[in-house]
Protein backbone atom coordinates (compact mmCIF):
# COMPACT_ATOMS: atom_id res chain seq x y z
CA UNK A 1 0.00 0.00 0.00
CA UNK A 2 0.79 3.62 -0.82
CA UNK A 3 0.93 6.32 1.35
CA UNK A 4 -3.40 7.29 1.22
CA UNK A 5 -5.51 9.90 3.20
CA UNK A 6 -5.90 9.08 6.53
CA UNK A 7 -9.06 7.10 7.43
CA UNK A 8 -10.79 8.78 10.25
CA UNK A 9 -13.98 6.35 11.09
CA UNK A 10 -14.33 5.27 14.25
CA UNK A 11 -15.56 1.86 13.01
CA UNK A 12 -15.86 0.06 9.83
CA UNK A 13 -19.09 -1.84 10.60
CA UNK A 14 -20.71 -0.48 6.96
CA UNK A 15 -17.45 -2.02 5.47
CA UNK A 16 -16.78 -4.97 7.27
CA UNK A 17 -20.42 -7.49 6.78
CA UNK A 18 -21.63 -9.38 9.46
CA UNK A 19 -20.02 -13.27 10.27
CA UNK A 20 -22.48 -15.51 8.40
CA UNK A 21 -23.53 -12.85 5.11
CA UNK A 22 -23.53 -15.21 2.18
CA UNK A 23 -23.23 -14.30 -1.35
CA UNK A 24 -23.12 -15.84 -4.79
CA UNK A 25 -22.56 -15.81 -8.44
CA UNK A 26 -22.80 -17.89 -11.46
CA UNK A 27 -21.13 -17.81 -14.76
CA UNK A 28 -20.54 -20.12 -17.60
CA UNK A 29 -16.65 -20.57 -18.17
CA UNK A 30 -15.94 -20.84 -22.01
CA UNK A 31 -12.80 -21.23 -24.28
CA UNK A 32 -12.63 -17.78 -24.97
CA UNK A 33 -12.10 -17.36 -21.20
CA UNK A 34 -9.22 -19.66 -21.47
CA UNK A 35 -7.66 -17.30 -24.44
CA UNK A 36 -8.13 -14.41 -22.56
CA UNK A 37 -6.31 -15.30 -19.74
CA UNK A 38 -3.68 -16.81 -21.95
CA UNK A 39 -3.00 -13.25 -23.30
CA UNK A 40 -3.25 -12.15 -19.90
CA UNK A 41 -0.35 -14.24 -18.93
CA UNK A 42 1.39 -16.08 -21.75
CA UNK A 43 0.02 -19.51 -19.75
CA UNK A 44 -0.20 -21.83 -23.14
CA UNK A 45 -0.19 -24.77 -21.01
CA UNK A 46 -1.18 -27.41 -23.82
CA UNK A 47 -4.13 -28.84 -21.28
CA UNK A 48 -6.02 -25.89 -22.42
CA UNK A 49 -5.68 -25.97 -25.88
CA UNK A 50 -4.65 -29.62 -27.32
CA UNK A 51 -7.57 -32.24 -27.56
CA UNK A 52 -5.78 -35.45 -28.12
CA UNK A 53 -2.88 -34.40 -25.44
CA UNK A 54 -5.85 -33.74 -22.93
CA UNK A 55 -7.61 -36.80 -23.81
CA UNK A 56 -4.71 -39.04 -22.79
CA UNK A 57 -3.91 -36.98 -20.02
CA UNK A 58 -5.66 -38.08 -16.06
CA UNK A 59 -7.76 -34.51 -16.49
CA UNK A 60 -9.30 -36.63 -19.98
CA UNK A 61 -10.14 -33.43 -21.88
CA UNK A 62 -9.57 -29.64 -22.14
CA UNK A 63 -9.79 -27.92 -18.63
CA UNK A 64 -9.60 -24.11 -17.84
CA UNK A 65 -6.43 -22.29 -15.77
CA UNK A 66 -7.35 -22.40 -12.26
CA UNK A 67 -6.63 -19.06 -12.38
CA UNK A 68 -10.22 -18.25 -14.46
CA UNK A 69 -12.11 -20.21 -11.97
CA UNK A 70 -10.63 -18.40 -9.02
CA UNK A 71 -11.62 -15.46 -10.50
CA UNK A 72 -15.39 -15.74 -10.12
CA UNK A 73 -13.95 -15.33 -6.61
CA UNK A 74 -12.46 -11.98 -7.04
CA UNK A 75 -16.17 -10.82 -9.24
CA UNK A 76 -17.78 -11.76 -5.67
CA UNK A 77 -15.68 -9.83 -3.72
CA UNK A 78 -15.94 -7.02 -5.85
CA UNK A 79 -19.22 -6.82 -6.98
CA UNK A 80 -21.28 -8.29 -3.92
CA UNK A 81 -19.14 -9.07 -1.11
CA UNK A 82 -17.90 -7.34 0.64
CA UNK A 83 -18.58 -5.01 -2.29
CA UNK A 84 -16.59 -2.42 -4.66
CA UNK A 85 -13.50 -1.49 -3.16
CA UNK A 86 -12.35 -4.91 -1.94
CA UNK A 87 -9.19 -6.34 -2.69
CA UNK A 88 -7.96 -9.61 -1.61
CA UNK A 89 -4.81 -9.42 0.82
CA UNK A 90 -4.14 -13.43 1.03
CA UNK A 91 -5.71 -16.36 -0.47
CA UNK A 92 -5.43 -19.80 0.68
CA UNK A 93 -6.99 -22.14 -2.34
CA UNK A 94 -7.05 -25.88 -2.60
CA UNK A 95 -8.05 -26.61 -6.42
CA UNK A 96 -9.66 -29.89 -6.18
CA UNK A 97 -11.23 -31.06 -9.55
CA UNK A 98 -11.01 -29.77 -13.06
CA UNK A 99 -13.35 -27.31 -14.39
CA UNK A 100 -14.20 -27.77 -18.33
CA UNK A 101 -15.34 -24.84 -21.17
CA UNK A 102 -18.96 -24.55 -21.30
CA UNK A 103 -19.46 -25.51 -17.62
CA UNK A 104 -21.46 -23.05 -15.24
CA UNK A 105 -19.44 -22.61 -12.00
CA UNK A 106 -21.12 -20.89 -8.97
CA UNK A 107 -18.58 -19.23 -6.51
CA UNK A 108 -19.97 -18.43 -2.67
CA UNK A 109 -18.66 -16.41 -0.34
CA UNK A 110 -18.93 -16.71 3.86
CA UNK A 111 -17.97 -14.32 6.20
CA UNK A 112 -16.11 -16.05 8.56
CA UNK A 113 -15.15 -13.49 10.86
CA UNK A 114 -14.83 -8.91 10.69
CA UNK A 115 -12.45 -6.79 12.56
CA UNK A 116 -14.24 -3.64 13.67
CA UNK A 117 -10.82 -1.74 13.66
CA UNK A 118 -9.84 -2.09 9.83
CA UNK A 119 -12.21 -2.92 7.05
CA UNK A 120 -11.03 -6.59 6.98
CA UNK A 121 -13.23 -9.49 6.61
CA UNK A 122 -12.46 -13.19 6.51
CA UNK A 123 -14.45 -15.42 3.88
CA UNK A 124 -14.80 -18.64 3.74
CA UNK A 125 -14.35 -19.54 -0.76
CA UNK A 126 -16.36 -22.09 -2.31
CA UNK A 127 -16.20 -22.69 -6.02
CA UNK A 128 -19.03 -25.39 -7.38
CA UNK A 129 -19.32 -26.72 -11.30
CA UNK A 130 -23.28 -27.25 -12.10
CA UNK A 131 -22.98 -31.13 -11.07
CA UNK A 132 -22.30 -29.85 -7.84
CA UNK A 133 -18.89 -30.94 -7.48
CA UNK A 134 -16.31 -28.68 -5.25
CA UNK A 135 -13.97 -27.74 -7.95
CA UNK A 136 -12.28 -24.88 -5.17
CA UNK A 137 -12.36 -24.67 -1.68
CA UNK A 138 -10.24 -22.53 0.57
CA UNK A 139 -10.77 -19.28 2.38
CA UNK A 140 -9.71 -15.36 1.61
CA UNK A 141 -9.29 -12.46 3.83
CA UNK A 142 -10.11 -9.08 2.21
CA UNK A 143 -9.23 -5.33 2.45
CA UNK A 144 -11.80 -2.87 1.45
CA UNK A 145 -11.18 0.51 0.92
CA UNK A 146 -13.22 3.23 3.54
CA UNK A 147 -13.48 5.24 0.40
CA UNK A 148 -14.68 3.45 -2.47
CA UNK A 149 -17.14 1.64 0.03
CA UNK A 150 -18.33 4.86 1.45
CA UNK A 151 -18.58 6.32 -2.74
CA UNK A 152 -20.10 3.34 -3.94
CA UNK A 153 -23.81 1.91 -3.87
CA UNK A 154 -23.51 -1.37 -2.19
CA UNK A 155 -26.49 -3.37 -3.71
CA UNK A 156 -24.95 -6.48 -3.16
CA UNK A 157 -27.20 -9.77 -3.19
CA UNK A 158 -25.22 -10.62 0.42
CA UNK A 159 -28.52 -12.53 2.32
CA UNK A 160 -27.83 -12.02 5.84
CA UNK A 161 -27.72 -14.85 8.07
CA UNK B 1 -10.20 -35.62 -10.90
CA UNK B 2 -12.27 -38.11 -13.73
CA UNK B 3 -11.10 -41.41 -13.96
CA UNK B 4 -8.13 -41.62 -16.21
CA UNK B 5 -5.46 -43.85 -17.65
CA UNK B 6 -3.14 -45.65 -15.03
CA UNK B 7 0.11 -44.25 -14.70
CA UNK B 8 2.89 -46.82 -15.07
CA UNK B 9 5.61 -45.36 -14.21
CA UNK B 10 7.51 -46.44 -11.61
CA UNK B 11 9.50 -43.15 -10.51
CA UNK B 12 8.36 -39.26 -11.09
CA UNK B 13 11.97 -38.21 -11.23
CA UNK B 14 11.36 -37.04 -15.01
CA UNK B 15 8.50 -34.79 -13.86
CA UNK B 16 9.57 -33.76 -10.35
CA UNK B 17 12.14 -31.13 -10.54
CA UNK B 18 15.37 -31.03 -7.62
CA UNK B 19 14.73 -29.30 -4.67
CA UNK B 20 16.83 -25.70 -5.38
CA UNK B 21 15.66 -25.53 -8.85
CA UNK B 22 14.41 -21.53 -9.65
CA UNK B 23 12.12 -20.33 -12.84
CA UNK B 24 11.26 -16.49 -13.45
CA UNK B 25 9.20 -15.07 -15.92
CA UNK B 26 8.55 -11.20 -16.46
CA UNK B 27 5.67 -9.50 -18.08
CA UNK B 28 4.51 -5.84 -18.39
CA UNK B 29 1.12 -5.30 -16.72
CA UNK B 30 -1.64 -3.47 -18.25
CA UNK B 31 -5.20 -1.60 -19.12
CA UNK B 32 -5.90 -4.27 -21.35
CA UNK B 33 -5.05 -6.74 -18.81
CA UNK B 34 -7.14 -4.93 -16.47
CA UNK B 35 -10.26 -5.59 -19.22
CA UNK B 36 -9.55 -9.27 -19.81
CA UNK B 37 -9.49 -10.32 -16.47
CA UNK B 38 -13.04 -8.39 -16.03
CA UNK B 39 -14.60 -10.06 -19.64
CA UNK B 40 -13.07 -13.35 -17.73
CA UNK B 41 -14.88 -12.95 -14.53
CA UNK B 42 -16.92 -9.89 -14.37
CA UNK B 43 -14.93 -7.73 -11.82
CA UNK B 44 -15.85 -4.42 -12.12
CA UNK B 45 -14.04 -3.16 -9.32
CA UNK B 46 -13.70 0.77 -9.77
CA UNK B 47 -10.30 0.66 -8.17
CA UNK B 48 -9.46 -1.14 -11.65
CA UNK B 49 -11.50 1.62 -13.59
CA UNK B 50 -12.25 5.63 -11.84
CA UNK B 51 -9.19 6.67 -11.73
CA UNK B 52 -10.54 9.33 -9.61
CA UNK B 53 -11.61 6.79 -7.29
CA UNK B 54 -8.53 5.07 -7.06
CA UNK B 55 -6.20 8.37 -6.59
CA UNK B 56 -8.82 9.19 -3.56
CA UNK B 57 -8.32 5.59 -2.35
CA UNK B 58 -5.73 3.68 -0.38
CA UNK B 59 -4.94 2.38 -3.80
CA UNK B 60 -3.51 5.82 -4.79
CA UNK B 61 -3.82 4.76 -8.88
CA UNK B 62 -5.30 2.37 -11.05
CA UNK B 63 -4.39 -1.02 -10.09
CA UNK B 64 -4.54 -4.48 -11.95
CA UNK B 65 -6.81 -7.04 -10.29
CA UNK B 66 -4.70 -9.43 -7.97
CA UNK B 67 -5.77 -12.44 -10.43
CA UNK B 68 -3.80 -10.55 -12.98
CA UNK B 69 -0.49 -10.63 -10.89
CA UNK B 70 -0.65 -13.84 -9.61
CA UNK B 71 -1.51 -15.37 -13.36
CA UNK B 72 2.07 -15.19 -14.06
CA UNK B 73 3.02 -17.72 -11.98
CA UNK B 74 0.19 -20.23 -13.69
CA UNK B 75 2.36 -19.26 -16.54
CA UNK B 76 5.77 -19.78 -14.99
CA UNK B 77 4.89 -23.20 -13.81
CA UNK B 78 2.94 -24.44 -17.12
CA UNK B 79 5.39 -22.85 -19.52
CA UNK B 80 8.78 -23.60 -17.10
CA UNK B 81 9.21 -25.10 -13.94
CA UNK B 82 7.71 -27.81 -13.62
CA UNK B 83 6.95 -27.24 -16.89
CA UNK B 84 3.87 -28.32 -19.94
CA UNK B 85 0.98 -30.64 -17.85
CA UNK B 86 1.21 -28.63 -14.78
CA UNK B 87 -1.39 -27.45 -12.83
CA UNK B 88 -2.42 -25.86 -9.14
CA UNK B 89 -3.13 -28.47 -6.66
CA UNK B 90 -3.17 -25.55 -3.97
CA UNK B 91 -2.37 -22.03 -3.71
CA UNK B 92 -1.21 -19.55 -0.73
CA UNK B 93 -1.08 -16.35 -1.25
CA UNK B 94 -0.26 -13.17 0.20
CA UNK B 95 -0.60 -9.97 -1.77
CA UNK B 96 1.39 -7.43 -0.05
CA UNK B 97 1.69 -4.19 -2.41
CA UNK B 98 -1.01 -3.00 -5.52
CA UNK B 99 0.27 -3.57 -9.04
CA UNK B 100 -0.49 -0.59 -11.81
CA UNK B 101 -0.77 -0.95 -15.14
CA UNK B 102 2.75 -0.41 -17.35
CA UNK B 103 4.76 -2.32 -14.33
CA UNK B 104 6.81 -5.17 -15.25
CA UNK B 105 6.66 -7.52 -12.49
CA UNK B 106 8.41 -11.28 -12.10
CA UNK B 107 7.23 -13.92 -10.75
CA UNK B 108 9.60 -16.09 -9.46
CA UNK B 109 9.24 -20.53 -8.56
CA UNK B 110 11.68 -22.25 -6.23
CA UNK B 111 11.46 -26.06 -5.65
CA UNK B 112 10.68 -26.60 -1.96
CA UNK B 113 10.12 -30.22 -1.99
CA UNK B 114 9.45 -33.05 -4.74
CA UNK B 115 7.75 -36.59 -4.08
CA UNK B 116 9.60 -39.38 -5.89
CA UNK B 117 5.29 -41.20 -5.65
CA UNK B 118 3.77 -38.55 -7.13
CA UNK B 119 3.96 -35.89 -9.80
CA UNK B 120 3.47 -33.31 -6.95
CA UNK B 121 6.30 -30.33 -6.44
CA UNK B 122 5.66 -28.35 -3.95
CA UNK B 123 7.09 -24.12 -5.01
CA UNK B 124 7.85 -21.01 -3.22
CA UNK B 125 6.06 -18.17 -5.44
CA UNK B 126 6.89 -14.85 -5.03
CA UNK B 127 6.16 -12.02 -7.60
CA UNK B 128 8.12 -8.87 -7.71
CA UNK B 129 7.69 -5.69 -9.45
CA UNK B 130 10.24 -3.63 -11.40
CA UNK B 131 11.24 -1.33 -8.13
CA UNK B 132 11.94 -4.70 -6.46
CA UNK B 133 9.29 -4.91 -4.06
CA UNK B 134 7.57 -8.15 -3.42
CA UNK B 135 4.12 -7.89 -4.57
CA UNK B 136 3.23 -10.75 -3.66
CA UNK B 137 4.54 -13.79 -1.83
CA UNK B 138 3.64 -17.77 -0.56
CA UNK B 139 3.82 -21.19 -1.74
CA UNK B 140 2.05 -23.61 -4.36
CA UNK B 141 1.64 -27.76 -4.97
CA UNK B 142 1.44 -28.55 -7.84
CA UNK B 143 0.78 -31.37 -10.02
CA UNK B 144 1.81 -32.29 -13.51
CA UNK B 145 0.65 -35.10 -15.88
CA UNK B 146 3.02 -37.18 -16.62
CA UNK B 147 1.38 -38.14 -20.15
CA UNK B 148 1.58 -34.51 -20.77
CA UNK B 149 4.87 -34.43 -19.53
CA UNK B 150 6.52 -36.93 -21.60
CA UNK B 151 4.84 -35.92 -24.87
CA UNK B 152 6.14 -32.44 -24.69
CA UNK B 153 9.23 -31.08 -24.70
CA UNK B 154 10.61 -29.65 -21.88
CA UNK B 155 12.84 -26.54 -22.66
CA UNK B 156 12.52 -24.25 -19.78
CA UNK B 157 14.41 -21.78 -18.35
CA UNK B 158 14.83 -23.48 -15.09
CA UNK B 159 18.17 -22.95 -13.47
CA UNK B 160 19.36 -26.06 -11.10
CA UNK B 161 20.59 -25.30 -7.84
Amino acid sequence: MTTAPVDRSESHATTTPAVGTRARRSRQVTSADIERFTAMTGDRNPVHYDPDLARASRFGAIIVQGGVTSGLLNAVVAEQLPGPGSVFLETRWNYLAPVRPGQTITAEVLVLGSRRDKPVTRLRTTITDDDGVVVLDGEAVVWRDPVVAARTATEHAAVQP
